[in-house]
């Protein structure tokens, strides 16, 4: 499991097996259950997580108690509530498991030990965060393009492994219209 | 006009004058009037800016012509179109002076060289990355979030200065409600 999360660096950032060995010692693994939550809005949010395997959703519900999708996570991504993250604040969003999923967890403390022992791994961190960064800016524009064919197109192209394994009604809430009209668009 | 980067990546990271010269080596310098375009859809994206004085604002334009504010960016604020930035490809928003505006500019290529030559600048922008990262995903948060009161007060609680210095059309058109409603919004 652990060779999971050293070629995930590794595509990036060749490290030794010391090196390797300290970036390791700065996470935990934790599993969970379909249906569990890591993260729940309203309480801390003490890790950042890598998923290992199975898929996360990402969700912000609405005073009305309508569920949105933010984000997925499935194998390979990070995901958290990053504003409460780093400002140790309360959650805003839930993120709670589609399937049962195994996680490498890191605490900000950690996190900073990480860099501060090892900056090198700044540069992976730093490609990883510019990605995330891109990810979100290009989900801001899918909001503000009207046309919820396109948007459809968009996601079934970006992410075909996520299109084959999400439900139909978790795509609508992703891509923010009805499951009647996500009918229409994948007919 | 040099000290004010120089004091924007001081207050994350310490520089020696070589380093600070190596690092300010890597940018150029342009001025825009109101009005003028930095990135223009449909074209390449050359540069991430770093505002030195003045007022952007990035758009996106949908099909049928309407604009929709992605973000806006003052001094001291990073902005690109940055999947278009770090991949090559063309513009799918438009970064538009609202104010005469002064920025620093670095290529991509010379971002690379940057990071090669002075590995610690890496800290430093992990850190601004991880900022953009965060008010990204709270940006989305905000599209999510069905009351648009609570997003206008958020607004104009995290951007009091913007508050001030930009129309309430644009305003409206950041928080995707009407003129109409923001005027209710306001009162």
């Amino acid at each position: 499991m652990d060779e999971v999360l050293r070629q995930h660096i590794e595509k990036l950032l060749p490290l030794t097996d010391e090196e390797f060995a300290f970036v390791l010692s700065h996470f935990t693994v934790e599993s969970y259950k379909k249906h569990d939550f890591l993260i729940e809005k309203g309480k801390s949010v003490r890790h950042n997580y890598f998923v290992i395997s199975g898929l996360l959703k990402l969700v912000h519900n609405d005073e009305l108690g309508k569920e949105h999708i933010v984000s997925f996570a499935m194998e390979d991504w990070w995901e958290s509530d990053y504003f409460a993250f780093y400002n140790g604040g309360k959650a805003s969003m839930s993120l709670q498991c589609l399937e049962d999923t195994q996680v490498f967890c890191i605490t900000l403390e950690a996190y900073n030990n990480l860099c501060a022992g090892l900056p090198k791994i700044e540069h992976f961190l730093l490609i990883k965060g510019t990605g995330g960064h891109i990810a979100a800016q290009q989900r801001i524009l899918s909001f503000l393009t009207s046309n919820a064919k396109e948007r459809y197109d968009q996601f079934v192209r970006k992410y075909p492994l996520l299109f084959q394994r999400v439900s139909k009604t978790l795509i609508a809430s992703y891509l923010g219209v009805s499951r009647e009209t996500l009918s229409r668009l994948s007919s």
